[in-house]
């Protein structure tokens, strides 16, 4: 069985583990205040051209979502986000957990919004004589590549930017995928335009060749202070924090980052050519490492023999959408004997 | 300037005020522990027959709905609801920041859920792989009537009534209008239906006569453990309890609360007709107290000349729906005066 | 039964039933936007020399006290309350319910802080190495009167007032017996001081003359944003918002708040030398409304046969304090009659 | 420097590095719901003798002390813990942000709580007439060994499981510790009778020899249902859940986790018996693998200057007390030179 299900079934990237076992007995101190942090976080402003940034690592993606989001909202404030959006739906409600309300907005398949329609929300809720008996709009919350693996233009993300520096919203970036969506085929997004755009987003780790972890990026001085804090409340304090810095570390010395996703989404692409090859429709173009076949109801137990994948969405009444993921571990054999089986399921048709 | 905007203009029916009057004096024991209290609970058990329920008295309805919802559900539970549903739109998130997500239905004009798009809603969370990563649906939110005034019949809340308990959820009805709807022409739902199929509900005062006032009436067995503590942290257990026993006990002596809603209800059927007749269609059939007419914008200025009424919501580029509330204060003096000026407006069509 | 339990066992003065019934039928917007809000707010601002102040009523203390904390704090930040404090003790946790920890600090049983202790609490806080790990005070919360009826003097809040601005701290006071707190004998704090030294207080109603109702008084520039908003959130934004301005209308007219406040202390002073008199010591001493006599538990149901009085603590293994308060519906000869029932228990020992 | 501020200064047992080497390459599902975490979990079954245990992999203490604890309350609850508890002083409030108060007992430098303290707050509790004023205690929290390094006894814990039973409460060990608990001389607790005496309980794997790790085991049925969920709203569920499973499944082969616990609390004893041999008197007695000598001042920089310590607190104007850590990474060397070091500082007194 190949597991193309999700882009975390396996461990991490070889040289990860191998900077593990070599700084083992390495004394440090702990909470992230260690060598190997704050050379991660160097490399990490760099990367960004923002010397002022502070940079945190955290160890998931639920975590860091709720810990800025918190840090950033006033009580009586929501977050902007599509309907999609993973805090809206895959998180178990941790947003409302810390007391703040997902304000949804409605989006197209490619899981994006748009200036226009954030700009929309936030007029409509001032506008209203009773808006004081709504949530208030505090931020924007959106993923770079979104849910279902698009990307966000640069035009795109300033008109955004500027919406949100117009009516006094946070803009968060989630890139629990960034590494894909920085190295996209016709990308014209850098680490430089996000940290010019955003109050605060993250490069994430886990689902681009990290064991675990999340490095948050905070730009705007009101959400810098008492982050820690925010941090060790949220419970996502690493007591040996070293083990996150040390894999940023890792991933951002010779841009093992960019180069592993890199090659991620190249593998990607010929899954998706294939598809389109076979006959099956894409639920929405992705120029990442996640594709979203349709397929007929009847082929997904063929394809399930030998293959694993993500159950996505009923499209039909005899036709579904399935996520096909590839990841740092995936080998040109196991790209090609995916594409090999679907180019069979298509003549079966 | 005569006030149709909403059924909280004024103060309180007269016999309330003479009730507060003629026992200012009485010393009584405070946090809803004294004699009226008890008496006006008996009288709604008696009205309800259910003699086992308990009857809490809380001065407002958000204070109400989030007091219920916090105690009844588990941190990882949110509470189904119409997207139009009060606590969805007009709580300032009260239910999210007691840390519960709302899980907004689609609903059509008339504010209302059905059985059948419950029980797919909660089918649908159970049957996904990552239900764990989901809200689980614990409860049931529905008002009656609804924000736009209609009504769910027997039948449908016996159906509902029968979802909820099949999937293990509370149901819990808002009822800060219910002495509209328990007195509407043609309605077969009344309190002992409520008290039968519902786990929570509330009869209130507010917006039917009292000064402030609601009382929730607690049939699950669950639900009445330890509810004064809630009812306290939410800072709804007013020192001077008595004032709520004393007017819902005023209310439900001689039926007030039943003929004031009731005149109010024909006073609305009036306004109504008075705009059909003048060519204004309405946004969704309503046979209590508020009635919500579609009007050509350019009309709203002349009919707010001598009138006030609520801005609901734009229909299209020309028309607008507004809200005319009656209530125990509408004298049909004023209800004739509104009709003949909605006729006029009509005639100037 | 003669009731000294409590200060809310009655109505209201009936000056305020009197403009209840007389305003009965005006029709007026909702929510504390109505002419009678205006006025009352008008008028405390020029009590304490204020104009720029933003005032609010809410219905009772409790909601008060988590309005106004939950507004002031971020999520990481607690509330120093010495430890009798009423959200510490009495409120069911409804400050923890916010998200955030009441930080108790040590006192006396006049129930007060001190400057140099807020500062020492502080200093720590701040020079502990782990400070990320802990709570960060971020406001202090006293009341005046105390829990037991102490009051700070003019040059106490100054200093306590100086720390707070030196440490970033917000100064709340709790002023749910504040009219006592003002027209005690030998008093020399106002309400000017209190609006100049404070961020944010409140003059209570419920406890002194009101049906209900607050008046909070908010000095602090960020404080002053979006408070409604926190308001509705908290269930405490009255419909009727009308009915809490024209309270506080009528006890700020002709200074009737001041002068029932002034007699109520007048006859707890009567009973305090009655206490003594008969040999009863105070459990510490009280210029305000509440007396806390101790007493021998034998003579607790001798005295319980006529009179109500609130237990408050065990002293010894055979004695015990106990609350006894006056309010505006106490008559001098109810006065009279407990302090002749006192000096006979005190014959009695 | 040789480092002996606490126990996380170093990466993990080579065991479990080996462990992840291994089984890089091998796909899995995630969540936790992979063959690793399986068999730990029917490891720690088999240690516990408790067939019919939950077993939950958290990352660290904080996030598994606020997931139980959210899991377990109702909102009106709160949890007694010693003053001292690491949830009261330790992790920014984490508790409270769920919307629970820490109910803090006061307790001795050991760390302790005793049954019948216990009791008599809960049977305080009830008494009061005005307990729904109060926040309801629902959960009784230990860490065993205490902040202090002190272990319960047996019979100590049988005691506090029975209180805990007649009222009601759920009892939770925090057992970030727990393997040098259980290793400590002259200890007659066991795995088995934490299993079948605490409702919840963990055994920590940050501090005992893991990257990072704590295994829940939850005994009483009402807390299994749904936990899952708890455990994803709070941020702790692992994309590679099998980060945990594996190292569980390392330590519990073998005994590896007992056998390195029990080789530092000899280190650490013999790190005792030199600060005494030397003068230095000990702040609390502890058997595992924190001790906490109390030194002269100014002898504190000059142990710094070849070992790092953690300043604990101040004991008088003149003397500090100071925690020393040993774990799985101490070596005999290490531990040599510091008695050595301490032998001398005691001989310049």
């Amino acid at each position: 069985m190949i597991y193309f299900n999700c882009d975390y079934t396996q461990g991490a990237h070889p040289e990860i583990l191998k900077a593990l076992v070599k700084t083992n007995l390495v004394q440090t101190d702990g909470y992230g205040e260690d060598p190997y942090c704050e050379k991660a976080r160097a490399l990490i402003r760099e990367a960004c051209k923002a010397p002022e940034a502070d940079i945190h690592f955290l160890v998931g993606g639920t975590q860091a979502n709720f810990t800025v989001i918190r840090a950033a909202l006033r009580p009586h404030q929501g977050v902007l986000c599509p309907v999609t959006g993973h805090i809206n739906v895959h998180e178990t409600g941790a947003v409302e957990a810390t007391g703040h309300k997902v304000l949804a907005l409605p989006c197209g398949r490619e899981g994006k919004l748009c200036a226009a329609q954030i700009e929309a929300a936030v007029k409509s809720h001032y506008e209203d004589a009773t808006h004081e008996h709504q949530v208030q709009p505090g931020m924007v919350y959106l993923s770079h590549p979104t849910e279902t693996g698009a990307l966000y233009t640069r035009e795109e993300l300033e008109k955004i930017g500027a919406v949100c520096e117009e009516w006094g919203l946070f803009l968060f970036v989630d890139g629990a995928r960034l590494g894909y969506a920085l190295t996209a085929q016709g990308t014209d997004v850098g680490l430089f335009d996000l940290a010019r755009l955003c109050d605060v987003f993250y490069l994430g780790g886990t689902k681009c060749g990290a064991l675990f972890g999340e490095a948050v990026v905070v730009l705007h001085p009101t959400l810098k202070k008492d982050f820690r804090y925010f941090i060790k409340q949220g419970g996502g304090m690493l007591a040996k924090g070293r083990l996150l810095g040390l894999q940023f570390l890792t991933l951002l010395q010779e841009d093992l980052y960019f180069s592993i996703c890199k090659k991620a989404n190249l593998q990607a692409q010929k899954i998706s050519s294939a598809c389109q090859a076979a006959g099956f429709p894409m639920l929405a173009p992705s120029v990442t490492n996640q594709q979203f076949p349709i397929l007929p109801d009847e082929l997904l137990p063929l394809l399930g023999r030998d293959f694993t994948f993500s159950y996505w969405e009923r499209v039909d009444s005899a036709h579904s959408a399935i996520r096909l993921c590839t990841s740092w571990a995936t080998t040109d054999e196991e790209t090609d004997a995916l594409c090999s089986a679907i180019l069979r399921l298509g003549k079966a048709l």
